[in-house]
């Protein structure tokens, strides 16, 4: 940590940092320069608590030099977190396609579907119950309904299920049904509920919020690591722009930026990250290039009948094409599908 | 609503879509140019299922004319709501100051900071007993006893009580104590949290999120009018922005924008909005400049010690001149302070 | 397009907007809501001038449901431009790769780095002999003798030039030695230099704006065909996002959608897409992946004495890695490298 | 300035880059901390090369304490800037309103506004002779003469003329007739016209680029002050957010960040800052309270038949009122208008 200090700070002020970082058990480093003077800070095993430090007179700023992560960090952890869920590894060799529509909406959806994307070589069945919707005057969801469905497809066609929780009262019975609990990006930041499905020791899939920078990112999946779960599987899903104002953008470079920075795997959802169903194949490609370990896809058999998101789910015919293409792209890095 | 169809669009396709369109008993319009056809929709009294028709073939895309909002709506209630508690009016001529520090950390620093704040013109004590922290291994707030001793302020001051409830758990405890209760900026979007504090009926104070559209702001309040709670006090408190990367810009024309477009009161959080001590004052006449009906701002008596946000609380001097000039402002305005 | 009128629009505005619509040539379509009304508007043949229309008593908004796009719109034109350059075709089946330093710093510099690109299958040298830098103490630029290196690379390597004119002065004595003209993101709408840009009937490679919308982005080149040079290749190079506030984000979805809406090539920079060396070549391979047309890529023989740019540049080394991996993707799309 | 190294860095890599600092005549201050080793850097005088050492094997990150100003800087020069054009003082005790139209139309137009405007205390008279415009096909102004019409309302009504220039061929006629030669945002990263407005040693207003920081901003600034230029106004007119799709949003913070960290004046635009004339009046007070130097408003005496921006020009009533609400808030802040 850095501590920059106003040009007209005077020597006691900086002597009174010094002497507060100290009694932080921490070692102060101050460097007068022309300018200015900086205290190097040095001997802090985790965040210190920063705040303190900026709030003293003659402080103009802070600066982190080692990120706040600690159990995501690969620093913590150097070799890759692989997830085994029934012998479906996550964050390996292997790319784990995830597809299946957005909403639960029946028994003979979720099983037309989930046979399909099963034949075309997908692993997880992914598909929402509970649905977060902007208005509360949308259609919410089967709720507990959808989940026995959810089970059902886990049976009769070996799929993994991977479907959201929003909140805590719903995470229990959530829990039950999934092999993977899905945290959306609009929870990104609920901690409650991080730290309690961090607690039930699932899988956690863990969605970028739609604003968030990285390290909230990853901060957000040290919440749920913190309670002694390491199964979290994060998920770059858009962010929005200023740049344009009627898409979210798949920011990419996301992924190699946090296999660098953490053991954790990274998958992409293309289908949320773009919003349109012409996007999903071309930036399916792009994030198994970029290195992403798996996508989450929406896909329906008759999108213009679904009852959410219908413009961004791909076709059955759609999937196989883009199982095809991402095999051949995999197969370049040195990875399947 | 207004569906663009594709250029390449078929009158077959056209046709479907007016089917559809009058199949869920609205009227279709279509319009065909030189370009394209669109098909205007009338007859709709909420929110149309808008993604059905996007999904059917040849749909380019959709256009909302008519904003989804109900109960926040000024169409809904062409007069402003005014939120009496106590006897202290939200949203009427007075513009209401909220103050206080950002963490509970003891009852001697929340009576020394509501002492001066109650007799600087504050009539509600702001202060947090449960905090959301991007760490989990920051100070996490005191939690119920934050709320024992903020119960105490409230009776030994006379001042309202405002503080956040995090979480659908730790709600009803915190309803117990709070006149107003906080719902911020990472749980805007947490739809559970929003119903269950609708149905505590007591004043909600909403922030907005940190890219949140004030579309979406207006529909997170929604959620809380849908469950017979008309109390909403919006908080404009700063949004994230790709032009400075260092700090939050206060979005002040976001005010005059939802005084317009809703009946709520609305405030500006500066504090928030800035995260600099030294901006809270100018911020603050601006806001006030600009119609808000109140401030949230906090106070520390020694933010060099404060276990929270030191570096943006304002001292009870600074205060005491940001009241002087505020209420100054307010009456050129023709309000008070 | 599409008048939105304010729910308290009487008649008679209605009515007004309607007579001034007709007298622009154009015809109005008025469809009365249970809202309000809304005025559909046919029959023209380009962007018309909804300023005036907007600034109406009674108009709440203006949509436009065809963009603004003439020339560079596939509506125009629907097959792709593929641009022949000395038998070097950009759109077209190749993916053309372009290569070479930030800055022209000496002429052994440019052959080391001419000579292995062009090994490896580059086809265009990219080199800066004007540099657009923020602050105005760095260095500048080689100018017109940086300009001859490249033409010497030219003759000797046989490779394209492709270099930046940062301004109406330089431009002509720029256009003496490119074979494509560089117009950099902060020139994007510095309108003068797109006009005579247009005038030299060169190919112009044109960076997107660090927060242009795809929107402007394409009637910035706009200007460009509306000189009668069709010779225009996009160039997407990375936008300032605020989820983000350390780096660029390359926005790949940009590259279906651009390749949707218009018939001009389109290639992606992935070196300051990203700011970081470790990020080219993941960010190569999800760029070819996506479907661009070519890669604009900074290599520098010896980064850490680079005159600019230093960070970003790869060495030839991991340029023939890219190479190699760029060409397996673009087979997968049946295309070459 | 610090250096970050990875933590992986050999020692030698540390030995490297010191040696290197060293040799740019600056001084190393190696810290050797529990993760990794970071290098302070003193004696730097101006911006380092910061590049080369960023380009250095181990090197993590590097980090600016010192912010790249030179002559913009309040550390160069501690007093405000006042700026005097015939006797008009912009920086000092007076706000400065400069109005006038979006676009010269007319003799007639400018007149009419002018002399509202000046009698209502405007010292400025602000019109386009040369337009900017999205697109090539939209009215771009009348050129040469409409300067020579802004000549005249100079001459007829005392008003000084701001005005803008396009490109370096135009701005010696608008240096010519202007008092302030205007500098978009589009151009504000333009340095061949930043260098030339420079030279002319006449007050140059320079607008903030829509996606730029603040930093950018001010070292734009430097580009003409560099030219032995001082006469800078600066001016805050929006920027893009990715919170809102539809509008810009004013960022007020800028003014006091401004104010402390250089010493130039700055006035703010509410007109382009919002983009809709409902929001100018209450975003004027606002830009005043929070504490710029002046206005630039857009004034049209028949808004519906404006050649641009109708939209957003207020009309002379509401400048009245504007001019009213505005002076009693200059007065709090010990300030007139």
């Amino acid at each position: 940590m850095l501590v920059v200090m106003e040009k007209a700070a005077t020597d006691q002020m900086v002597a009174k940092v010094c002497v507060l970082i100290e009694s932080m058990g921490l070692t102060a480093h101050p460097i007068a320069g022309a300018q200015r003077t900086v205290v190097g800070v040095t001997g802090n095993k985790s965040k210190v608590d920063a705040d303190k430090i900026f709030a003293q007179p003659g402080v103009k700023d802070i600066m982190h030099v080692t990120p706040p992560f600690r159990l995501v960090s690969r620093d913590h952890k150097s070799e890759d977190t692989i997830i085994n869920i029934n012998g479906v590894e996550i964050g390996g060799k292997d790319c784990v396609i995830m597809a299946g529509p957005c909403s639960v909406e029946s028994r003979e959806q979720c099983f037309t579907i989930a046979e399909h994307v099963a034949r075309a070589g997908a692993k997880v069945f992914r598909g929402g119950a509970f649905k977060p919707r902007t208005s509360p005057y949308s259609f919410q969801g089967l709720g507990e309904d959808g989940l026995r469905i959810l089970g059902e497809v886990k049976d009769k066609f070996g799929l993994l299920i991977a479907t959201e929780a929003l909140d805590t009262e719903s995470l229990d019975v959530v829990a039950r049904y999934a092999d993977i609990i899905q945290i959306g990006a609009r929870n990104m930041q609920n901690f409650s509920l991080l730290r309690k499905a961090g607690r039930t020791k699932k899988p956690v899939l863990l969605k970028r919020g739609m604003s968030a920078t990285l390290e909230e990112f990853l901060m957000a999946a040290e919440y749920i690591l913190a309670e002694d779960n390491p199964n979290v599987i994060l998920c770059e899903r858009g962010v929005r722009i200023s740049a344009d104002r009627t898409r979210n953008t798949l920011d990419l470079s996301a992924i190699p930026y946090v296999k660098r920075t953490s053991h954790l795997p990274i998958i992409a959802d293309p289908s949320h990250g773009t919003g349109r169903k012409d996007y999903v194949l071309p930036l399916s490609r792009a994030s198994i290039a970029v290195g992403a370990d798996g996508l989450l896809v929406e896909v329906h058999h008759d999108p213009a009948n679904a009852l959410s998101d219908g413009a961004q789910a791909i076709t059955p015919e759609m999937f196989d094409q883009l199982m095809d293409q991402v095999t051949s792209i995999a197969a370049i890095l040195d990875r399947t599908c």
